[in-house]
């Protein structure tokens, strides 16, 4: 059993950018996170964005409109930031406050400076195999993760466990895809999926995606399976001084020793979405600039 | 076993869509159908599109250009009827000459006027299951056609052979959506897929449109499934005056006794198409006009 190491396999990736945004003459690329309000969790994430940014040489602009905030200026915000020519990508850090439609705050950033990839545009293309198109960074994330340990997909079954928006469906379109390194068959089951373990037991790579901590057992999972946990559920712990232990999707102790290849959580799948994000910047600022 | 008549529903779905544009008020809804060149299975898709308009009240607007035509022409023909508010849909008939790309001429109509459900932006709210997008024909009889047959998705297992733009994807997209007729679980299989028909055995609704004739065979079914064939192929025979029949991607003769229920080639699927492309009509004529 092998446990991939996402906090390496995304230094790795950080690295790779830095040297190609040093090769950039010119502006350095450049991205826009607006945080709505100071939600902790957000105030966590989007500081990992600009450090990650920082280190690889793209500058970040962080905007902080207040929670009470409207739709209407968060729009007008948006479509400034999508008439500025020294932007190449925009990310609204999810949650928005209740009563802002998401979805639509997503669609109104430009789809080419949509480097969440969260755009209805975007999610067209990657079912057309696009590539001009931007994907989601947690799905993008899994596929590099599976790319740089080595594990093929073509001809194998990939079975993803929830049909989230963000992780789920985009990871089923990827791994189906008419792309050398993709051609897996691909089955989405979800909440109300009858005998499941049958069918995760089929899996040759497993997607865990369902948000409920430790929801994978020995017994759903195939011997020799590589599986890939994208859950991040907090589990009451008093042994901890937070309280609380971070967990997967998997139970861990007992599906590792089954598996060819397994993601821990944290330090898998989490890490990845960041460089992801940052390879989105750099590829939007290329095509912004008509850089090949 | 019962056969699915698709000439049957569509017929009912047919008068359904006369009796509703029967009591719009003002001008009738209005399709722009772009045919260019004379291939004669466009020529012939066409006038099927252009009788069912009529006998439901629906206005056609035939556009022939030569085939001459250069892309950009096309495009500026598109505009023109992007901007005609008279215009509800547009559809421009596939294969289009060599030389003009499909997929961006698809793109270049306005996403409201997509009649045929083909643009990236329809196919990113199919994946955000957003109802006020189109969906594509062909996809959209399928379900209809499980629905008015009785066929519950929710919970079963729906098997789709053919990964394609136009049926497999928005079909697997469509069956697996949080929608109380859908909740499927969904696998996609396609030409790249090893051990085939240990998948497609698994089925509860098996979905061929994989574009091979008669691939399907009693072996790859389970008893009491439903099979719904999207296939129409050409097989030489040589006791047809035409010195062709029709086929689907399943055997008839030795899966049909095998069903619970499976649709004709032809005279199943294929009568759908057309009938939710009138749906489709309709349904952007009342978004044009604002009507409930």
């Amino acid at each position: 059993m092998e446990i991939i190491d996402g906090n390496k396999i995304a230094a790795a990736i950080i690295a790779e950018l830095k040297a190609t945004v040093a090769t950039f003459p010119g502006r350095r690329p450049c991205i826009a996170l607006i945080r709505v309000g100071d939600d902790p969790a957000s105030v966590s994430y989007v500081k990992k964005k600009q450090a990650n940014a920082a280190e690889i040489g793209i500058e970040s602009r962080l905007i902080l409109p207040p929670v009470t905030i409207t739709p209407a200026e968060l729009f007008a915000l948006v479509d400034q930031l999508n008439a500025d020519a020294g932007v190449d990508g925009i990310l609204v850090q999810s949650p928005l406050p209740k009563g802002i439609d998401e979805v639509a705050v997503f669609r109104r950033i430009a789809a080419h400076k949509d480097v969440d990839g969260f755009h209805t545009m975007n999610l067209g293309k990657l079912a057309q195999e696009d590539e001009t198109g931007f994907v989601a960074c947690t799905p993008a994330g899994i596929m590099e993760l599976l790319r740089r340990s080595g594990v093929t997909l073509a001809g194998k079954h990939v079975v993803v466990l929830g049909r989230s928006l963000i992780v789920g469906k985009p990871a089923a379109l990827l791994a189906v895809q008419r792309k050398a390194w993709a051609n897996a068959t691909v089955t989405l089951c979800h909440s109300q999926t009858a005998n499941l373990p049958a069918l995760t037991r089929q899996a040759d790579i497993l997607i865990a995606a369902i948000g409920k901590a430790e929801f994978v057992t020995a017994d759903m999972v195939k011997p020799g399976a590589v599986v890939i946990d994208v859950g991040v559920n907090r589990v009451p712990d008093a042994t901890k001084k937070s309280g609380y232990r971070l967990t997967g999707d998997v139970h861990f102790p007992t599906v590792s020793p089954l598996c060819a290849k397994i993601t821990p959580v944290p330090g898998g799948v989490g890490p990845m979405t960041v460089a992801m994000l940052m390879q989105n910047t750099v590829k939007a600022y290329r095509q912004n600039l008509g850089i090949a």
